[in-house]
């Protein structure tokens, strides 16, 4: 097994992505990493560390893709990128997958221009986890699609069940359709009749509402690029911005520090699951390769995560079940 | 000042509707209340109740339009719906605004057609109180439009726009178009439209997303219909859901009994903002005329604050302002 990383996707860079792949030697004995990113700024986050050097190979790749450049400008102006050669050496078999905390949007483009399409997939989406009170549930898309067609959600909803099932662990993943109200008859045009083509899926419930997500009425939330990448933030944002709502209240109440402590502690610990930095990457689903994309944010174990995460998609050999679904 | 109560609009009827009414003629003096529903239902609520009867006036409307009925078929099939005919005495002068608890859908659309839309106004529209760390902030549109045009969106920016000052007491509401990023080339086509149209408007702070509703920086946020029920939705469901996830971590954590009962107590407190009920009914903005709809599960608390948010947009003259600023 071998997975390339991107040393320089990120805002910790290189450290994250070197110690994140550093730590993936530790937990996985077979595992190889291809450490892609300018030579010098590789080898200097690597100076002093332990590791195994027979299992790390440094790729040079001169160019840094910024985090908020525009993507097809950083594909086109920039080939020798971290990006496009880690994604490359995927096309050549040279990796089993390739895994960046980089510019999610350049990643993108380059993962479904250099990869290419698996056999029958309309458009290539973004997976996001969302946190339930049961635990994570799927949303697809989120952010990859905002224009959409029917048929495009609906393979979305099939991509999704896969990954639920095979990388999530949950048996039968129940799909769901975002909407505004439960009636087939509710929503926009495309809404409606995504609807009546998801009915021939098995494992379709039905329409379902915002109030459903957190208590995992579904298992996979089927929605548009907008409404997807809308929520994701949302949820991302709940931890800070709670935390100040929670301050003032403690303040009003005039709590003593023991107790506050204690709030404190109850609270970020009960919100763990919204913090991006605890899920291991999300997957690019429907390019012809495993490349997964991470928080900004990543830490050295998000970077683990993901490469973990990566390994574990190879294994399950999801991409040819996506193909076989599709056909 | 007369204003029309639904009294078969919501889930504890009557008497939230009869109940909230009777609260509202105690804080304000110089009110008049009609209460329209069917007439003996009426009646026996009131019986008992002590209130001047000079200022309740009881409009007899036999039919009740069922909270999850469709609202184009309620509209035809019951023209003595209490809908229909509280809309009806509002359209003729006999009072000052029209408030529900009932079918959202069927208010929107009996609001519509009955009272008509205001001078220059497409379409209209349902706004929403967001929650925020600096306190409530307005999305639009809430549901009422899941297909917008450009145009639209700027007729929602500018009627929140107007809602956010004179009725939130927010000096210069800056508004925001929510997007999955900053940049004004992002998203759908329909919002990279609508971003170029709502430059003109001087207090346009540029496209938001959805980390930025809840630290408030945007306070008016625009978005269609199906983006704005979905988060309306989801914030709706953060109490129940995170206390689920607060009772698991509490148990995990052995915590003593005094302990969980801080924590939970903090808890509810810090999501109160989140809980509906807190919320005074929400305006049709755009109808010509005064009609809002509280949350189904509305106590007289919550009717009664609705009656006095009718009798603030009454005097604040919101809607002549609106026609102004559309000319």
């Amino acid at each position: 097994m071998v997975i390339a990383v991107d040393v320089v996707g990120g805002d910790h860079i290189p450290d994250s992505p070197v110690g994140g792949a550093l730590l993936a030697l530790e937990s996985n004995p077979s595992l190889q990493v291809l450490l892609v990113g300018p030579e010098a700024m590789t080898k200097s986050a690597l100076d002093g560390k332990v590791y195994d050097a027979s299992r790390v190979h440094i790729i040079d790749a001169p160019e840094i893709v910024g985090m908020d450049e525009s993507p097809s400008k950083a594909i086109k102006s920039k080939p020798n990128s971290s990006i496009a050669v880690g994604l490359s050496l995927h096309k050549q078999g040279k990796c089993d997958a390739f895994v960046s905390a980089g510019n999610t949007g350049a990643l993108l483009a380059a993962s479904t221009v250099i990869l290419g399409r698996l056999q029958g997939v309309l458009r290539p989406t973004i997976v996001t986890y969302y946190p339930s009170v049961k635990g994570f549930r799927l949303l697809v898309d989120a952010g990859a699609n905002v224009e959409v067609r029917p048929e495009m959600l609906v393979q979305f909803a099939r991509m999704g069940e896969i990954y639920a099932r095979d990388m999530m662990g949950i048996a039968e993943p129940k799909i769901g359709l975002l909407n505004v109200g439960e009636e087939e008859e509710k929503g926009t045009e495309v809404l409606r009749e995504s609807h009546q083509l998801l009915k021939s899926l098995p494992n379709f419930v039905g329409n379902v509402e915002g109030r459903d997500i957190l208590p995992a009425n579904a298992d996979v939330f089927v929605c548009d690029g907008l409404v997807g990448n809308i929520l994701l933030k949302f949820g991302e944002s709940l931890v800070t911005n709670l935390g100040v709502l929670l301050k003032q209240t403690v303040k009003e109440l005039h709590l003593p520090e023991e107790a506050a402590k204690t709030v404190f502690g109850v609270f970020q610990r009960t919100l763990k699951p919204f913090d991006p930095d605890n899920v291991g990457g999300l997957p690019f689903l429907g390019v012809d390769g495993v490349s997964l994309v991470g928080h900004g944010s990543s830490s050295p174990k998000a970077i683990h995560n993901m490469i973990l995460n990566a390994i574990h998609m190879v294994e399950a050999k999801v991409n040819d079940k996506i193909v076989a679904a599709l056909r």
